[in-house]
């Protein structure tokens, strides 16, 4: 027998970060690839304290079904976080969802006809790309400056396309590390409401800025977008619970196509992620992760600086968790992959990024999770490799 | 600004269950709707045990990251439970899913084109309606008999639509509570080998037979199937894992559309149950249910036959969780929802559950985790909706 795939199995891009997470399960790979936070940042005995409150007080409850919406304390306690910002939110307007990366398939599910134009940075996350590749869009994308997306070629893409939707990182953009400074962000509400595009921003590292001001989320600015947030790089990705927030409307079609995609996110790691935040200082944990990740980027770059040949550039962000790496143009980071790996270490070549095509000769190196020496071995390696392919 | 959702979003159904989980969180109400397991089966404190376990030798891998197609531990202890059936599964042909509900949207985002004919039973499981509707498929519908489909007309729709998919649920279907009996299965394999349609089966309650004999799962007598399965009904829904046990081909699909959908199911409770499994008898806590559950059954349908008016037909299933109620062919069950709520006792009417329409005069009462004095209680006030629907 033969199986007859729906006709979206040829468009869908495989994620090469997921594939190559197998290549970097192996122990002797020092991985810079999958952006995996620093398990020393897991606040496993609180979590442990929480999990003893949930099934003490309320264990029937934590391991029964559940509603659509998600727990309506973590979404008060979700609300009362957007405080900070001036950001008023309304915990009936927030949704918990399985990761925020089940955000970008249920805005798939609701908004996008075959067809439709759907904008993303360039570049921008590739499981973006996947999770709307499924509902058929045409990709346009729009190139970033060191502070946002470009304006002016905003403009013109919106005049020209009218896009269903348009997906942004706000803040330490992955894979490029860049963020929407403020003024970039009162330009870009000013822009958005003349058109009907749907503006969608994820937010996932917001929270972890360890150069800088904090800055309010563009929905502050532009208060008919939709955010996505997450508390995988502040508490922990393995309970995978995010959310997003919109308008009444919005939250209505999401509920209807979550009951089909999952009925509900587990209610059990929903109930201790509550219980964990209402009961620790979670700025404090918050505090140390910044602190570490900010220590982690350091090094990065004093190795890049000490170790790579001359025109390769990089970045150097305010947080996330990537550098951004450029070779001279005429050199393939997938050919690099191919060295690197024989050499025991692992990136992701950036052209899986881009959404149409193009960063053939970049690529993303995560410095959060790998040792000290991890990073200098890692990054002396990927310097030979470099120097290989170079010669 | 007015929203452009997507054309898909006028045709998902609702989910009624779901939509009255709110009416039936009233504590007042007694709920014979939604399919929840019985709390007092929740095995709390042996999952405390699972909880330490985990976290105190493998903290830090329970929250992180995972990989897209699940615990491989856990694929080893689902394929070891199928051994009792004579079932031979590799660990490498299941996935983990965020529920078995998650595999309905999966297979639909791989198979299914618009305008696909997808073949379901009549009637169904409602979410199964809205998981696939997204996929924008011409649903098809087959006549049950007491032992399973209606093979004559199977063939029939087979021969004429030429179906891309056909699901059922083999045992104790959801809504009405039959089961495929060991000659149906074998003559269903038989009829399929024929045709290119990919058969999926799903199997939610196998495990809690409280009457006769066990029997494989359809995958058994026709290999070439999709097989569902969950922890939801033995364990718990709060964890909330499910698999997919299928060919290597779909599973690679799977894999990539999981990606985007959410990247893995949450690590945490794919480690608890699989420690769970591990360190404690789970067919003992299974006996359990099964009693438990018979009892509740034997309650319901001696109130029914005390307080049930003349003329409505009602089922005696060997297991699942609900009774299938046809009232005289006249009634609403939608104007009796009415009535009932009024009386502080909601069930789910049965017209959401045909993919095509029909079954106004049809219910589903669900016995598991009411009370014995709630059974009593609310079939009584059912019985005197009736009255009152039918004066």
């Amino acid at each position: 027998m033969t199986y007859k795939f729906a006709k979206r199995i040829d468009v869908i891009p495989r994620s090469f970060v997921r594939d190559i997470l197998k290549v970097t399960e192996n122990e002797e790979i020092i991985s810079f690839s999958g952006g995996l936070p620093n398990p020393i940042s897991f606040p496993i005995n609180e979590i442990k304290k929480s999990v003893d409150n949930v099934l003490d007080n309320d264990g029937a409850k934590s391991l029964q079904y559940s509603t659509t919406e998600g727990l309506y304390e973590l979404r008060e306690i979700i609300a009362e976080r957007y405080k900070k910002y001036n950001l008023k939110v309304n915990p009936e307007n927030i949704m918990i969802t399985t990761g925020s990366q089940q955000c970008l398939d249920l805005i798939g599910k609701i908004f996008i006809d075959p067809g439709d134009v759907v904008l993303v940075e360039n570049p921008t996350y590739l499981a973006a790309i996947q999770s709307f590749s499924v509902y058929d869009p045409v990709f346009k994308t729009a190139p970033l400056c060191d502070d946002g997306v470009d304006l002016e070629k905003l403009e013109e893409i919106l005049e020209m396309y009218h896009p269903k939707l348009f997906y942004a990182i706000s803040n330490f953009q992955n894979p490029i590390g860049i963020s929407y400074s403020k003024e970039k962000r009162e330009q870009l509400a000013k822009l958005l409401k003349n058109y009907d595009t749907v503006f969608v921003e994820d937010n996932p590292y917001g929270d972890i800025r360890f150069i800088g001001d904090d800055i309010p989320p563009i929905k502050y600015y532009y208060p008919k977008g939709i955010l996505f947030g997450s508390f995988s790089k502040i508490v922990s990705p393995g309970m995978h619970i995010g959310w997003a927030v919109a308008d009444s409307e919005i939250i209505t079609h999401l509920t209807t196509v979550k009951q089909g995609t999952d009925l509900h996110t587990p209610i059990f790691t929903q109930m201790i992620v509550s219980d964990y935040l209402k009961n620790n200082i979670v700025d404090e944990h918050i505090a140390k992760i910044r602190t570490l990740y900010h220590d982690k980027c350091n090094l990065m770059i004093k190795m890049i600086k000490k170790y790579f040949p001359e025109g390769v550039k990089y970045t150097e962000p305010e947080s996330g968790m990537f550098l951004w790496v450029t070779l001279t143009e005429t050199l393939s980071s997938l050919d690099l992959f191919d060295i690197a790996i024989e050499k025991k270490v692992a990136f992701v070549p950036g052209q899986a990024f881009f959404a149409n095509g193009g960063g053939e000769n970049t690529m993303r190196l995560k410095y959060t999770n790998s040792s000290d020496k991890e990073i200098e071995k890692g990054i002396k390696s990927l310097a030979e490799s470099i120097d290989e392919l170079l010669n």
